[in-house]
Formats: structure tokens, sequence, C-alpha cells
């Protein structure tokens, strides 16, 4: 096969017989040029298969059209659906969409962010502590938190009420009888685990129902430590409880499976609820009783924050907005009354 | 909160007593300046917290240090395995991934992928037809095929024998015993859909099991055509196959919970194979036997046939390399002999 170089504006400049500033601006479709002048640029261009280079656009416009995604936790559908969703939201706009994943209890370094190739940031597993949102803001580079919140309140952030949504589980679960429950929470250093473990300690207590040492653990949002979770609170307990909540849908299939591996049947013999209604609750090997978290929704939101900055340059001017979606929760067939003691 | 702008290469110059080009070179610790100079560079910048930019560091180097990932297809796990294990596998090596996710059955654009912003791409989800390799072939742009091939024989390529892997399949369905054969196969306009569905029949045929029309679906690589084409060989047939083969695991899955909807009992009333292995064939709800795809091998050898011609300048001089690894068959819990007439 012969080669040929890419063309170049010289190139597309001397078939349309324009200058080479020309061609740029034209194919800007700047309105200060003639008509004719911008389709024998636009015609050119298409003749040699020209593409204009995106780094020297970026350095003369200062946009990259590139926002990054910080998401540590790719085995977990959750953030697929966000990721999925979120493709989708840029193009609509016509940004592209970095994927950056740090390795898990590695912070991704601000380096990758704010080292020129991103108009913003989208941050999504971030932990409690975590220095990254204070260090942006600090910089003035523009990020929202989606689904996470940090102690320091920098930032605009979209999430769902997660105490809400833990606190109508144990609802529903006080509702069907059950007194004997166990919990796998996630982990405490999450905005996530901790609110949805408020939430679900907060109505069980209200009751007057206590949530023992040897029922509940803290774990990993994963499905290997929910499965390992659930196997210690069946055979460490003295006696087994009659449902267990689960903070995320992943721990909750991780537990199905281990429930699964033991021969105990769901719900006959065990309830078991998730959190987030990811895609796989509602397949009929699992029809995970959860609580629903509205994916698109909260990816619309949380890029339309991150727009808004945008939009406003550096972003200082605008001071941090919290926007709070709302649980519901989907009863499937993974919930019922507690067995005959 | 006050905003400070971030440091440029100029204040570090003042700060470190040195002119504006050292601060670049003695970032890149060029050996050509002495050892005190580099360090009293390397301290100005760390006090100041100063990033050097990306943009202006790839206009210098023409490498970007990102690779593009094309993949139409975030909602099957193969893909997501793939992902988890290239991200890794680039961050080793000091690059990272941008991944371009067009919309199903909608071309990835050619300029996407050449306007400046990667050194090289990886295609994961390219139909035979796809005009993109011999594209970007011809601009001397470099690319690795993994997983799929194209009808062009331009580019690198690192995929798995499909046609002894579905080959496999059919002899064990064979040895069980199985005649009423059903499959669910693969796009016929992608090469594994067609390499799996011509690994299966020639097995089939070579043994004289016929596979009548009414025995088989071509569909979609996804869960929910899985699902549709399970019900449909099962209810449009004048008798029940006894068994169906799969060209994908995430098929098997929407077959898999489909019967499990109609109460089907999977292998006691149907045998049901998959290909890939995804993680979730392994879980207890599954048991899925399906046909092994070493994925962390399949994405360490693309990225290596990537990175030796992204070495190799334009990549023009090296000849398009085909690595083809080889499947296993992973028996689990859903196949058995046929079920007695």
């Amino acid at each position: 096969m012969t080669l040929k170089p890419p063309a170049t504006s010289h190139d597309v400049a001397r078939l349309a017989g324009v200058s080479q500033p020309t061609v740029s601006r034209a194919l800007r479709d700047d309105p200060r040029l003639s008509h004719d002048t911008r389709r024998r640029v636009h015609d050119a261009a298409q003749e040699l298969r020209y593409v204009p280079s995106q780094r020297g656009r970026s350095l003369a416009t200062r946009s990259t059209r590139q926002v990054g995604i910080v998401v540590s936790d790719l085995g977990n559908s959750f953030y697929l659906e966000v990721l999925d969703e979120l493709h989708d939201v840029l193009r609509e706009v016509g940004m592209r969409m970095l994927v950056l994943t740090p390795e898990s209890h590695d912070a991704v370094s601000i380096e990758q962010l704010v080292d020129g190739s991103l108009d913003g940031a989208i941050l999504t597993t971030t932990r409690l502590g975590s220095a990254l949102p204070e260090d942006l803001a600090a910089r003035g580079f523009p990020f929202v938190l989606l689904n996470r919140e940090v102690d320091s309140s920098t930032g605009d952030v979209c999430v769902i009420d997660n105490q809400r949504g833990a606190g109508l589980v144990a609802g529903e679960l006080l509702t069907l009888g059950h007194r004997e429950i166990a919990a796998i929470f996630g982990p405490a250093d999450t905005s996530t685990g901790r609110d949805r473990e408020a939430g679900f300690r907060s109505v069980l207590a209200g009751a007057s129902v206590p949530l023992p040492e040897h029922r509940w653990r803290r774990c990993a949002f994963d499905f290997q430590a929910g499965h390992r979770a659930a196997i210690e609170l069946i055979d460490g307990a003295r006696s087994a409880p009659t449902a267990i909540f689960c903070a995320n849908d992943i721990i909750a299939l991780g537990a199905f499976n281990a429930l699964r591996g033991r021969g105990i049947a769901i719900p006959a013999e065990m309830t078991l609820i998730g959190f987030d209604d990811v895609r796989m609750a509602a397949w009929e090997a699992f029809e995970l009783t959860t609580v629903r978290q509205d994916i698109p929704r909260m990816v619309r939101t949380a890029t339309e924050l991150l727009l808004t900055r945008l939009a406003g340059g550096s972003g200082a001017s605008l001071a941090p907005r919290r926007i709070v979606l709302e649980p519901t929760l989907v009863k499937r067939g993974t919930h019922g009354p507690p067995r005959p003691g």
C-alpha cells in the first residue's frame, strides 16, 4: 500500500485558492467570510480529507472539549451505566469523555486533571477525606461530584438522598415483620457508605429494633466483599438473621450468590434488599428488591452543573450548588415476611 | 475562598533564578543541565505547585501519551473487563486511555481519532465491512484490532480462535448425546459472529446433525436480544430443543434469564453454553459453561502490538501482524445430557 501524508491546511489553501489563515476561519464558518469562500474551503477540505489538528485548535480556543470522569470502580455496574449515559450526554454537546481510573484506594493525582487536556471533570468515587475537590477548587478547575460528597463543601454536587433511601428499606423490613435484621454497609470513608448506614440505623433505632455487632459488616462496594460478608453473617451468628440489607446492588448480588451457593432460598428463608437499581437487579435470575437511583437524571444534572460552570469561565463566581434527587423503593422478588422461627 | 491563578513556568523561573526555557529542560531532567540547577527548578515547581501544560508538552514532543479505545458496547461486560485491564496496562507505561463510544451501528468517525489528540488506537467492536482500519492505515495512524477482524487485512490483530472455540462447544454437545440442538448466533457482519457460527455449524455438519431454520437465530450481542431469541426458539418450534449454544455470554445470560422466567430448569431440561467467560459466568446464580477467552492476555498482546508500532514512528514499515490465542472450554453447571424425550 502507498501511504499518502495527511493533508495540511496549506494544501487546502492551495486547492481553494485562499490564504492559509482563511482556511481555519472558513472551517469555523466565520461569518465575515463570503459564503462562496467558505464553500470553496469546505469542498477542498473534503476532497483532501483534511482534518484540523485538535491540538492546534485547543491552543487557539483554550478549550479541549474533553471532560474527564474519575471513577475507581469499573467493576461496579452502577458506574458503567453512568459512563454509558455520560458518554451520550457529552456527545450531544460535542464533547468527549476521558476516563481516569485510579487503582483502588489510590487517589487520582491533580496533575492528571489540570494538565491542560481537560475542560473540566466529573468525580464519582471520591472518598470523604479526599483533598482533590478542594485542590481543584483552589485552582479554579471546573468539576462536579456525582453520587459522592466530601467533607469539605467545595464544588457542585449531585447526589440521591441516601439516608432516606436506606430508611425506606428499614421501614419496609419492619413492616414485613422482620426483627432479626442484618446489614452489609459500605465503606465508612464514602458518603454513600456513611449516609446509607446512618439512614438505616436511624429507622431501626426509632423502632427500638437492635442491630447488634454480630449482625452487621462494613465492606468494599464490590461483589467479592459482599459475597464474603454474607457468608460471615450466616456462619458467624448464633442464629441466622431473617433479612439482610446491602448498601449497594453489587454487594447484594455478591450476597445473593453466596446464599445461592449455600442453598438458602430467597425470599422464603432470607429477605435481601439492595441499593442503586442497576440494570442487572431486574434480571429474572435475581428480581432484586432495591432502592432506585435515577442514573440518567443524575448524569444529566451533573453535566448541566459542569457546563454552567464551564460557560462561566473560571467558575469562581458561582457558589457551590448541591442537588439532591429522591430515592424510590422498587419492590421485586427478594423480600417477604420472615420465615417462621 | 481566595483563588490563586495557577503558577506559570515564568513564576518557576523567577523563583529558581533561571531562564524560562531552562525550566522545561530541568523538569525533563535534561542531563546537560547541572544537578544543582535541576534540583532548584524541581524545588521551585513543587513550592508553586506548578503543573507543566500537557498541550504545550505534546506540541513539543509530538506525543500525547493518550491511546483511544473504540468500543460501541459498554453494556457487554466483556468490553468492561477489557477496559479495566487496558487501563492498568497503559498506566504501567505512563499512558492514558480515551474511551470513544460511538452509538450502536454508528461508526466512529476518523476525525475523532486522527485529530492529534491520540498517539494510537485500539479498535474492539469494529464490523467486518468497516472502512476505518483501512483509512487509518492509509494515514499511517497506529492502531490494533482487538477481538474483532475486518475484511481488509490492514493493521495488527489480536483475536482468539473463534471457529475452534465454537467447535469445542458443538463437540461437547454431541458427546453429551444432544441431537435437537439450537443456536443463537451473533451478527453476521462481525468476525466473532461469523467465525463462531462457522465453527459451530462445521462440527455439527461433520457429524451429520442438522441445524434446521427453526432452530437458530442471529441477534445482537446483547442481553435483551438473547432474551428474546431464546423465547422464540422455545415458543416458535414444534418441539423444544434440548440444548442452546449462545455466541457470547451476554446472549447466554439473556437466554438464561428468559428460561428462568419460563420455569425451564437448567441443565435438567435445557443445556445452555456461552462464549467469552466473563466474570459473571462464574457466579453461583449462573455457573455458566462457556468458552474462555483470556482477556488479560489479549489486552496485553494488543497493547504490545500497538506500542511496537508507536516506537517505530509512522508504523508504515512493519507488516501487519495477526496473533491468535487458543480458546478453552470451561465446564460449569449449565450443561448435561438431553432430558429423556
